[in-house]
C-alpha cells in the first residue's frame, strides 16, 4: 500500500517533524484518466514552506491531514490514461509519497525519449531541466534581462537555482559573484566558474561584496538574482549600477522567522533607477518553456551546465531533506531517492 | 547686482539655514550664447536635497561655495543667444537666484506662446507642465503602466507630484487612495477627486490603508506611486495585488535621516510578483516629452488637472521654502515668487 507524508498542523516559524505524518493512501481500482505510479525521485524545494501556511499565496495551501504534493519522477505501473503506458517515466506533481494513483490534476508528463537516450538522468527533470533550472534561466535571462558583459551577483549560489544561475551566466560571458555559506560550498561555486565568491558565514555580506567587486575591478553589479533576501538584498542595493535589474526568486532568510528586513540602501532604487521584480517559474513557463528546454538541453549536453545532487534515501527521510534546505544541508539540488 | 544662494557646507541630516549663504553674483557684459535674465519664479524640490551631498547620484552634487541651480521662470532682459529676445519668458535651470547671466548649460527654453495665450500661468511650467507634472505622468502611466480600472495608492498626495498623480489617475478612470498628513491636506486630496484618503499623521499607515481598501470594496492595490518610502512603502507591499507595479519616485522619509527602512512585507514581492522601479523624470523625458506635454495641456485646459501653489515671497525666503518641503509646509507645489 502506498504511503504519503501528510501535513498535520501548520508550522509556526521553522517546521518540525511534528508537523508531518506518514500515512497510508487509500487504494482502489483505476478509473478513466488515472495512472498508478511507483515514484523514483522526489523533489523538496523552499517554495513548499509557503504552501504550509494558511495565507493566500500563488500556490494553494496544503490542506491539513491531506497528502502533500510536489515534483516527482515516477514509473507508470498501470495506466488508464491515454498516451501513458506501463514502464513510462513521468514527471508529475504527486510527490511526498512513494506512489499511488495519479490523475490529470497531478499534471503527468512523459520524460522526452531523446533526453533519456542522451543519458540525461531522469531526476534532471526535477532540477536543471525543470523547476530549478527553469527558474534560474527565466529569472536571469528574462526577468533580469542579463546580457553578456554584465556583472551578476547571486545569493545561495551553491543551491539548486543559484548554481544554475552561475553556470548559465558564465556560459553567456557574464562576470559572476556568488554567495554561499562555508568553505566547501564556496569552493564548489568557484569550481562552477564564478569569478568571485562571498562566504556569508565568514562575516557581513556588504564588505565582502565590496571587496569582491574591487578585486574584479568592477564598479558595481548590473543584476542581482535573489534567493535569500535580507542582508544580501540590501548589499545588492548598495552596490547596484545605474539601471540594475533585480530578479527576486526567493527570500529564504525570512520564510520562517517572518522578521522585518532592515533595508539601509533601498533608497538607492531612485538615484540608480533599479528595477526589482518578484517572479514565479510557472507564470512564465508557457511563454518560455520551449526556448528554455532547447537552450538548457544544449548547455547540459555541452557540459556548460552541470548539477550536484544532495540525496536523502527513502520516503521516511523526506521531511529531513526538506528541513535541511533551511539549515543549508544541501549542495546543489536536494532530492529524495526511493 | 544679482544675488544667488550658495551652498557653503554639506548638511548632515536635515539642512539648516547655516548651510546656505546669499551672495552677489559676478557681473560682466554678455558673451555670445548668453542671456541676461530677471527671474520671476523659483522652484524648490525634494530632489535638491541629494544634490547637497557629496555622494555620487544621478544629478551632480552642488559644489561648495558656488551658486545652487534649479528650475526657474525668468524674463529675458538682454540676449546674445539666437532665438531669444528681450521680453521672452523662459524656463531654465538658473534658479536659487534673482537673475544674472544664463548660458546654454542652464538649458533655457522659451515658454510656448500658445500655452500663455491660453492663460496658462508661467509657473505652470515649474509644476504641471514641467518637472512635477511630468514626473507624475511618466511614473503613473509609463513606469507603473497604470490603466483604467486599476486601484492606485499614492503617498504625499497633497504634494506637487502626488496631487498631479491623483488627478491624472482620476481622469483615466482609476480608483485612487491618497495619503497626506493632516486634515487640511486630506480634505484637499479628496477635493481633487481621490476616492479615499489616509491621514498618516492620525495613526499608522497600514491599518488606515486596510480600512480604505475595505471601504472601497477593493482587495488590494495595483499601483503604488511612492514619494516617501518607509512605512508607506511597506504598507503598499502588504496590500499589493498580484502583478502590482510600484513607481518609486521619492523617499522623502529617508533623505535626511538615512535610517534603514524596516520592511516587514517586502517578501510579498515574490508571491504577488511585484515589480518595483525607481525612475527619474529626465531619463524618460526625451521619449515621452511630446506626448506628455500634449496630454497634460489637454488635462489642464479641460480643468481635469489643477494645482494649488504654496508661495514664499522674495529670494531671501528660498531656503525656508526648501526646508518647508521636509516638514510638510506645502500644499501642492512649493514656489518662490520674486
Amino acid at each position: 500500500m502506498a504511503k504519503a507524508w501528510h501535513l498535520t498542523s501548520r508550522p509556526q516559524g521553522l517546521p518540525t517533524i511534528d508537523n508531518f505524518a506518514l500515512r497510508d493512501l487509500p487504494d482502489a481500482p483505476l478509473e478513466k484518466d488515472q495512472i498508478r505510479v511507483r515514484n523514483l525521485w522526489l523533489s523538496v524545494d523552499p517554495y513548499m514552506r509557503s504552501r504550509m501556511n494558511d495565507a493566500k499565496s500563488y500556490a494553494p495551501s496544503f490542506p491539513i491531514d491531506q497528502p502533500m504534493t510536489g515534483g516527482a519522477i515516477g514509473e507508470v505501473v498501470e495506466s488508464r490514461m491515454d498516451g501513458f503506458e506501463t514502464g513510462d517515466l513521468i514527471l508529475h506533481m504527486g510527490g511526498w509519497r512513494d506512489g499511488g494513483i495519479i490523475g490529470l490534476d497531478m499534471m503527468p508528463n512523459k520524460l522526452p525519449a531523446e533526453a533519456l537516450a542522451a543519458d540525461m538522468s531522469p531526476q534532471t527533470f526535477l532540477h536543471n531541466m525543470g523547476l530549478t533550472g527553469g527558474t534560474a534561466w527565466i529569472g536571469l535571462l528574462r526577468i533580469a534581462a542579463a546580457k553578456p558583459g554584465d556583472t551578476i551577483f547571486v545569493s545561495a549560489a551553491a543551491g539548486a537555482v543559484g548554481s544554475a544561475v552561475v553556470q548559465i551566466a558564465k556560459a553567456r560571458e557574464m562576470t559572476v559573484i556568488g554567495s554561499a555559506g562555508g568553505a566547501e560550498k564556496c569552493a564548489w561555486v568557484k569550481d562552477l566558474g564564478a569569478d568571485a565568491v562571498v562566504d556569508y558565514k565568514a562575516g557581513p555580506v556588504l564588505p565582502a561584496l565590496t571587496e569582491a567587486l574591487r578585486d574584479l575591478g568592477k564598479a558595481g553589479i548590473d543584476v542581482y538574482f535573489d534567493n535569500v533576501g535580507g542582508e544580501h538584498l540590501d548589499a545588492a542595493f548598495a552596490h547596484a549600477n545605474d539601471f540594475a535589474r533585480f530578479a527576486i526568486c526567493g527570500m529564504i532568510d525570512v520564510y520562517n522567522d517572518g522578521k522585518a528586513q532592515e533595508m539601509a540602501y533601498l533608497v538607492r532604487a531612485i538615484p540608480a533607477r533599479i528595477r526589482m521584480e518578484g517572479f514565479i517559474y510557472t507564470d512564465q513557463l508557457i511563454e518560455y518553456m520551449e526556448e528554455f528546454h532547447a537552450d538548457m538541453a544544449g548547455l547540459i549536453a555541452s557540459g556548460a551546465v552541470t548539477m550536484r545532487e544532495t540525496v536523502y534515501d527513502g520516503l521516511a527521510s523526506a521531511p529531513d531533506a526538506f528541513l535541511g534546505l533551511f539549515s543549508g544541508q544541501n549542495i546543489g539540488k536536494m532530492l529524495v531517492r526511493l
